[in-house]
């Protein structure tokens, strides 16, 4: 490793490292609560040093979110690649309608939406990127691998991006919503998630499966 | 009509008239850029009749919010119920879908949902009253009458509120969900809309239809 190398990789880290810090105190206090001070505290970093990464509140913000939603689709995406090759579609769908639960009752990735949710009129732009990078780019892999299961005569759907959101809404929102409203520890205990897996697979089936 | 039932119903029009206005302000700037001023220069009343029937900006807001789900629950409840006596189970699911989502993308329901959402963790009891009052309250009488149709033999649910669920996300969650994050222009053409509708009764009708 190069000296210069060594910098790049130790830039990168102390980047992530205030990444971090700020995802914890914009979903505690939310944007308007939260300063450029308090996110330098929480990195154990100095003011300075974060302003040489993002240059005001925005900027921080949208590198929060954007950081969020690539690590939720770095995630999904070997699954989703694997779940086109499978011989037993049921039990991968199932799989992968836990999967999808697990990940998205996630206590930060609840957080973070709320927040998006909450933030999309006062910055569009964020909501807009947060969509497409997120719920966009992960149903379209969907919408592939249902395409591909479709070509190997294991489904039958004539608009896969449609059923790749309704097979991710049938299981996801029950817990979604209630969260929404009712706040995290409302999502349902794991048998309850469980069984909302196996239902919503087994509604999809029914409607997608080939006749 | 005494002058006491003439002072009531006076009462109640004015009581409605702040409400009206208190929407219109509260879903424009939000919780924190709405003043009780404000939400009287709208309504055309002065401060002290505000606070006659509100007495503080928190107690408005609930009363906004339950207003809007009550008008909500009203919309739709003689049509859940005449659905239980239908003859033709497909048509009347595809004309409940279509109501369904034409009254959940209303520009006023979609932000009033946003202000609950992003209010959600100053005012849990809101949020948690909001969901008992729209969603509880609507999704248990839709159960109540897929259970009905169940012992008529036109559906096989051994969930009907889990069903309910099911039916209601099939139709509202990729508009619902698109409104979120990219604004209320993006819910959808009025076509794109039908078909959506029609395609959620198709998906539920395969899985719940008695076979």
């Amino acid at each position: 490793m190069t000296a210069s190398t060594r910098a790049e990789a130790r830039s990168a880290r102390k980047r992530q490292e205030i990444l971090t810090a700020a995802r914890a105190v914009f979903t505690a206090h939310g944007y308007v609560g939260t300063s450029m001070d308090a996110v330098a505290a929480a990195a154990g970093a100095s003011k300075r040093t974060v302003y040489q990464y993002f240059a005001d509140k925005e900027e921080l913000f949208t590198g929060v979110v954007l950081d969020t939603v690539d690590r939720g689709y770095e995630y999904f995406k070997p699954a989703i690649r694997t779940l086109a090759e499978t011989d037993d579609l049921e039990t991968a769908l199932r799989d992968h309608a836990r999967m999808t639960l697990t990940g998205l009752v996630d206590r930060e990735i609840l957080q973070m939406r709320r927040l998006v949710i909450a933030e999309a009129e006062r910055f569009p732009a964020v909501g807009r990127e947060y969509f497409e990078r997120s719920w966009g780019r992960t149903l379209k892999l969907l919408a592939e691998t249902f395409a591909k299961l479709a070509e190997r005569g294991l489904l039958n759907v004539p608009d896969p991006e449609r059923a790749a959101y309704m097979f991710t809404w049938l299981v996801v929102s029950i817990p979604t919503n209630r969260a929404a409203f009712l706040g995290d520890e409302a999502v349902g205990s794991p048998e309850e998630l469980t069984a909302l897996a196996d239902e919503g697979v087994r509604v999809f089936l029914a409607a997608f499966a080939p006749q």
